[in-house]
């Protein structure tokens, strides 16, 4: 029986999860594809500490070399699981150069540079297999590279960051703060010991900018769109927006749009019923909406050791086919052929309509209200609810909270500008988009 | 540029869905592949009347003569898309004797005569496609063969037909009976002038018995596994689940036990905060629960011509993409190799372990949910909640609701037995299965 060899640059959470997948599972494995893959060299940097973590690989098969494990004639497939920028990038291109099979789980690399990448995968030929990029278990990547091949993709958006979502998920059903949230998040191995990538938004954008670029067939630079976390979330918006019928989830968006494409991360207000904003936890959603085979949703564990290894292993599952039948790239490495890609255009945010939600402290004087909505209606902003109660938070302020219709991104700016300006109004407030036409696999 | 042929049998929804979208996304599809598909040939008994619906293909590459068509040497895949058993049967068969790459969308024979076909394609190292088979656009064939083939499956279990899904979602809503649901279902088209196969769960149940194959890698007989369909839900059940914070689906569900594999089709009570139940009007969802990748969720449209023609094409793409790379079957047919199949012994129905949900009508006398209670009591079943209340229905009796806890199959159907002779039950009643540990992609 033919017996395929991965090698593992990276022995950490991925690394050692896919170890330990393909010894768990080998036999399985086998009756699926008819050979055996087995890893049969690891390399990492702290490899003599992490020995201990690689399930059924000899320790002598494990050291610091590298180079070494990717011109190794020996390994079929290599799979790097060392996350970061510089080294992962040379690695990558390193398979190239020889022609050597890669699988990554690298959002960043992907993110950063992609274009590179891809067009060095492409022109070698070499295949590489990155479904574990972009929500971790959730088979995303394959489903847009083959499931939809045939479909104009419309939009796609969803909820990538579980670290994100836990903590929006805390808040709505705890009632407490951002900061105490991520504190037990932290704790409770959900979050980093440094939190920025994720609450600040930037390993959703990687991750939305991986599966724009594949699904409009289009290079996309995170340092182009607009990438807001969810820091400044407080508890009284959270609860608010459950009064109102919403739920706030960090969203990643991308929608082909006619002159151009629509990409952001922000925190939006999805109505209750939307069937992304019932996905809840550590949980990961993708929705998108295509030609022909319509809206469609996928919701799955977005990370952790093992989801993430399934996913590797189900690109080295792909690529052990291939080498079986003596193929090598069988899909373009960015979903379309490299000369049939088209730049498109990142829309500006300012000119970018939405509903607005927006939650001001006043102070409890007759004529407030008539002096904000006047300032609303200057910039031709129509307000659909308003909400005023509660008592004073401090100093004699109270919270009130507007709803308004579509309005544009600079008009809405405008008015907010001019309203703190104003002597009855605080000068901290709260606004957040609201993505109520957001497609979700619906009946219509 | 190299140009790939491909013969259409059957000129209904599916077969001119597929003509035109491979028509209308030419372009698109040659930017992603690098080739040209096109219809070169189609074949339909009633292709007389029907070429006009064949949009890009000349009326004179329209006939009757599908076993030419089949035979011909400049078709490089056939698309057999019309139904039935018998025809198609021998179709597919004739493809694999030839060699011929084939895709079909035919959920009838590939559970009735699924081991044949599979077996057949298999051994002749020919490939074949079915996504559209079940749950139209939802890619879950690729997702079962691919994305999770390194997993042990634990359970498949889903909403697989969008007429039954279409009828309960009107009747939770309008709060209607059935039967004038069913009415207004057909005038849109969205149930068969026949609909038995639907709302008797043999569609159904033919898409699970795939899945279930090709998860567990057993055959699976649709004659060997419990199936009811929604005739016998009312109005009243449906709302009487709403109060109890659960919603009515059709359920397919196929487990993985230790013993064997539960399989069957149902009506059946889901917590309306579970992920499947909140999936409604035609749509269908499937959830998937794994040893690695964990609890998965797919949702999108299970029927009509362009979601259908999207998954038939996106097998017909990865055809290509083989016959470009000279490749022949690059998956197992029914994803395991033919001689590591193992066939699963499937469950005694009676020894089923799950909640019920059963109303019964009462003459509202003193005495009467003792005596009732005693007689679940006597077949060891406790009981979860009990709802009395309302107007008598007819002749003085009113209804009564029970929620068990769990309780065995048989016990259930003993109870139910000795309840209905009771002098004070009227012997018609309606009982419902309740799926409360149902999996689908939760935080846990």
């Amino acid at each position: 029986m033919k017996k395929i060899s991965v090698g593992l640059i990276g022995l950490g959470t991925v690394g050692s999860g896919v170890a330990k997948l393909l010894y768990e599972q080998k036999e399985l494995i086998r009756r699926r594809i008819g050979c055996e893959i087995v890893v049969s060299r690891i390399a990492d940097r702290g490899a003599l500490k992490k020995k201990k973590t690689a399930v059924g690989v000899p320790n002598e098969n494990i050291d610091t070399n590298i180079i070494s494990l990717i011109e190794d004639e020996n390994i079929d497939i290599v799979a790097e699981l060392i996350g970061g920028l510089e080294d992962a990038r040379k690695y990558l291109l390193k398979c190239f150069d020889l022609g050597k099979p890669v699988v990554t789980a690298n959002k960043a690399v992907l993110a950063v540079h992609g274009e590179e990448i891809f067009e060095a995968a492409f022109k070698s030929n070499c295949p590489i297999g990155y479904e574990a990029s972009v929500a971790g278990s959730v088979p995303i990547i394959r489903n847009i590279r083959e499931s939809f091949a045939s479909d104009d993709i419309y939009e796609i958006a969803g909820i990538l960051n579980g670290t994100c979502n836990y903590i929006l998920t805390e808040m709505t059903e705890k009632k407490v703060e951002f900061l105490a949230t991520l504190e037990s998040a932290q704790k409770l191995g959900y979050a980093e010991a440094d939190p920025s990538f994720d609450i600040d938004g930037i390993d959703a954008a990687h991750k939305i900018a991986i599966l724009a670029n594949i699904a409009f067939g289009s290079p996309v630079n995170v340092d182009n769109f607009f990438i807001e976390g969810i820091r400044n979330i407080h508890s009284l918006d959270v609860q608010y927006a459950t009064e109102l019928g919403y739920v706030i989830k960090l969203m990643a968006i991308a929608r082909q749009e006619e002159d151009g494409l629509d990409i952001r991360v922000h925190p939006a207000l999805l109505p209750q019923e939307n069937s992304v904003a019932q996905v809840n936890g550590v949980l990961n959603a993708v929705s998108i909406s295509t030609s022909h085979a319509g809206p469609q949703v996928f919701v799955g564990r977005g990370a952790g050791s093992d989801p993430t290894a399934s996913a590797v292993v189900s690109d080295i599952i792909e690529l052990a086919r291939s080498n079986v039948l003596g193929v090598k790239s069988r899909v373009p490495a960015a979903s379309f052929l490299t000369e049939c890609r088209k730049s498109l255009n990142i829309l500006d945010r300012d000119l970018n309509s939405t509903k607005f939600y927006l939650r001001l402290s006043v102070l409890d004087s007759p004529g407030a209200l008539s002096e904000i909505t006047g300032l609303f209606s200057e910039q031709n902003i129509s307000i659909e609810t308003v909400l005023q109660k509660g008592k004073s938070v401090s100093e004699g302020y109270v919270p009130l909270v507007i709803m308004t219709h579509e309005a544009i991104e600079k008009d809405m700016s405008k008015a907010i500008e001019n309203i703190v300006k104003l002597e009855v109004v605080h000068s901290e407030y709260s606004m957040v988009r609201v993505e109520s036409n957001h497609s979700s696999a619906s009946e219509d």
